[in-house]
């Protein structure tokens, strides 16, 4: 049987397209187009059994069963993981996924959420950028369903999902102490954002619960503008001296990744000279010759419990918020040595 | 001065905001909606200086200035890269991009069509699954602004950017060949699309012209949804019996990586037990204790050519089709050895 289409209607109608799309789409009562006229047209849209497409119901209901995903940096492998994660979840509940990357910046995240939100996606996941606390008020009073993952503002009342980050950071560190180390040094990103802050504060926690003082020379920060740099600017300065650091925690897996290009290129051996670890997996920490220590994040659990609670907001309407924070796993590889 | 809304002009008309809205974005003369009713709506959006804002306007002059990119698996670094590059290129054309992942899966791509085309993008990149042709043949009927990158199908006239797949693999195996291997194995994916079938034509290529039988024995297949066992089979395969192969020739970093990961449990020693080579790049190829040797694809070129090619159906309204082969280099590293 052919599909019904609003052309038809309006064919029968003796009217335009448009003016069927109108009153069938439109719940105004006030309008005043002739109610004589929108009645005929409802009655034959019901006498020739019209379906309103996809799209058509998607305006009506407001819904367009698409997530917005915007992504701290697509070419990071968490958050290409993240973002797949997400897409596979919200298949299962026959939501897309379509994504944007705001590259750490504050002016490109709000492009984006914009591009989404004028794209009419149903609701957002959103790994906020630095800086960007006002995009995430104004959503909230907008009330567009959202949920942040991976980092939020201690200072907003908004759903999110994070990682224990200080407890896991401390874990860390703890093994590395464990294992014989005596100069733990830390590598983090130069950022306001709070799970950096804790992971930072977790470092220092650990050192100070087995009696060692944390002192600002091992405790490096980059900016995430100049990576490459800064890190190697750090390296050489937690490793010049006549006590150099014996072991290094790298706040990220980005962080790791460049770190060990460079201390490769110096010719150190890890475990041997020097003992790493680092929060987040990473295929490149997988293949290196001293398989890295890592903080795993469990991803599918993120992904799941994102659009798990995004579609509570847009499904069910709860306006409660949701903050759920899941424990981490240190995966023991090679690269802390055993000593 | 605060901006006139369609609210204020219809509080001004006495009709409802979405009937002024229908007046001032449609067109259509032949609305039966009472000429008297929709020359005041017009007069009093001109009196009140109304101002359609931009979704307003993106709606009535058809360009969203998003563009929709569609990629094979937003997890594998280089489709990672290559949304990156085409995020920052877009960019400098004040265009937005919005991204999906197809999982390789042409059910996924279509639905992600489908839902980006109805979040009125202004035009697509993608890179096509295997069996995509029809989606592909579609989006040419409906006149959507399209460019494909990294596949192609050589039966269907339309704009791509690829590199010269046969060319750069039988580069990567005369390379193998001039280090000494004598019996090189090539892993590639089981599947129709053409840009592998060129990587492996190119394979074969290499052997022809240098005297080498190519042996069905050599060439092995894994499919995308089984990687890694068809992986770990197809190197089994290739190292067992009196002459085992020599050199592997990867045709994808996703390939070389879980490859490389069950090379190095079997304990087989890079370069010395065998040589390796890849399409592709990847930081875990990088880190790798005997970097790879790889046929290194100019990202940055393929996004900007992506981006170019689009803007121009896009916005000039070219309609003939672009195709684009770029050449890719070849990075000797340490994973083939020198003998």
């Amino acid at each position: 049987m052919k599909k019904v289409s609003l052309k038809d209607i309006a064919t029968e109608a003796g009217v335009s397209t448009a003016l069927v799309s109108y009153v069938l789409t439109n719940k105004d009562k006030k309008a005043r187009i002739g109610e004589e006229m929108a009645k005929k047209i409802r009655e034959i849209a019901r006498k020739l059994n019209y379906q309103p497409n996809h799209i058509a119901r998607s305006l009506k209901s407001g819904r367009s069963f698409t997530i917005g995903l915007i992504v701290a940096d697509i070419s990071n492998p968490f958050f290409a993981n993240i973002a797949r994660t997400i897409e596979d979840e919200a298949k299962k509940h026959n939501y897309n996924v379509i994504f944007g990357s705001s590259d750490e910046n504050v002016d490109k995240s709000q492009d984006l959420i914009n591009v989404l939100v004028n794209r009419q996606v149903d609701g957002l996941i959103i790994t906020p950028t630095e800086g960007s606390e006002q995009q995430i008020r104004q959503l909230q009073e907008q009330k567009i369903p959202f949920v942040l993952i991976d980092r939020f503002f201690p200072e907003i009342a908004a759903s999110y999902i994070a990682v224990n980050n200080r407890e896991s950071a401390a874990g860390a560190v703890s093994h590395l102490i464990k294992a014989g180390r005596k100069r733990i040094g830390m590598v983090a990103y130069k950022t306001t954002l709070h799970h950096i802050s804790e992971r930072i504060g977790g470092y220092q926690d650990a050192l100070q619960q087995h009696g060692i003082k944390a002192t600002n020379s091992l405790l490096k920060k980059a900016r995430y503008s100049h990576l490459k740099e800064d890190i190697r600017l750090a390296i050489d300065e937690l490793l010049k001296g006549k006590h150099p650091a014996d072991a290094i925690f790298f706040a990220t897996n980005s962080l790791a990744i460049e770190g060990l290009k460079y201390i490769n290129t110096l010719g150190i051996r890890i475990p041997d000279d020097l003992a790493v670890i680092t929060f987040d997996e990473g295929e490149a920490l997988d293949l290196f010759y001293a398989p890295v220590t890592f903080v795993r994040q469990p991803i599918l659990e993120i992904g799941k419990a994102a659009v798990r609670v995004l579609l509570e907001q847009i499904l069910d309407g709860t306006t409660t918020t949701t903050a759920i924070c899941i424990d981490t796993t240190l995966v023991v590889r090679k690269s802390c040595g055993s000593r």
